[in-house]
């Protein structure tokens, strides 16, 4: 299962460069993955609000392989890498929508904490449902 | 009083028209008033955690003269232009450093509120402060 | 005409109040000012790399009535205040998809800027359809 | 030889998780990795508009061992990794300061190019000053 949700390029994401800044791509990760989340019929906002389970990020990593600019529209595709015990890594790839060009790739490895960012194990009917999403 | 504080531009905060994205101004207005709060003697950080008073901000208006660009040092101005009840109005002038040119000038106004966003008063302590500082 | 677009609230434009952090609205109103010249059939990535005109913001100002949060999609309405010479000027208002609360309300004024960043006056193509569009 | 720079961290850097959103950190590595470049002697401002000579990033990595929280003042430490032909490799570590407390470590490559965004030789007196910064 692959998330899929589409990013308009913003005037403030760019910079002198005349390309996006390449922090922006770990957020644009971000609306990735939580869209993925949603597609799975959850919500990132309730698992942190109702359950006090958060997925904290312990890695980030991202290879830039061509430069998207302002008012392109960008697609990002997310899949669950790797999940096991309170362990997730989502992988993304991120597109230029029209021709499809690789802009880039990367992963985040995260960590599931509770409130107060100490380390806990995902509720029992998230963790089933982030297994099977991934054996897809 | 007038707080005094310097910022260094950063390439993350170019656009691709070369020089500073506008919304940056308010997050360097930002940081010259918590410098000016920290020369007043107190501590933002320590208002919000220790006492649950937060300032929100209800209102914010910038005036661009000159535009900064990468690597320029600025000097942000601030002092409190009034202070009434919970309301508390900041002025900013935003200098670029060595040939004093103004590059913007704007305010915000705020409203002291507590933890869970509603209107309060200051604590007395601070209020007296506040006070104090605007007559200087 | 009211040009009208949609925005999901990412993690990254949270603060450590919980909710959007200000300066955020700025890039909004950006977004929806784009939106609204494209609307009237116009792009404005053209307008600055084919024209070299481009509409530098020489004034912001935001009114902030009630804080959008975490996912929530707020809609962002967007029209011409003003149309003069070489200054333009938006209203926006930003409200919460669903129950159409009002979060904020501002304008910014633009000065038509050529790529040296010198007042200019706007191509008359795009002039005339400003004015239309501000008539309706 | 290892760059030193110190940041403050802004309410505008933090996240509703009440730490610093994790994006930011690579704002900060290139805060890190232009007050190096400044520490050998070099302008990395100059070096883009009179030689135009940019080094693209082409991959980054960050690992998150503990959050910086707002108002922390972090030290962001740089040094050059790998230097040859046209790619350069920085690392950084980032550490609270007070109590030299790791908050996260990583690395950025880059590519040497052009105005163009072309793959390009660095200029040979910047080259022999990196390699020279390398080998200390």
């Amino acid at each position: 299962m692959t998330g899929e949700t589409r990013v308009r390029v913003r005037y403030a994401e760019t910079d002198q460069m005349g390309v996006v800044y390449h922090a922006n791509y770990l957020i644009w990760f971000e609306v990735g993955r939580v869209e993925l989340i949603r597609q799975m019929g959850l919500d990132y906002k309730s698992m942190e609000t109702e359950d006090g389970c958060s997925i904290a990020v312990v890695e980030a990593n991202v290879r830039y392989k061509a430069p998207a600019r302002y008012d392109d529209e960008v697609v990002v595709r997310t899949r669950i890498a790797e999940f096991r015990g309170s362990i997730i890594k989502f992988a993304y790839q991120v597109f230029r929508a029209g021709d499809e060009l690789l802009l880039t790739e990367g992963f985040t490895s995260h960590l599931v904490v509770d409130k107060t960012m100490k380390r806990a194990r995902m509720p029992e009917r998230y963790a089933e449902l982030f297994r099977r999403v991934m054996a897809e």
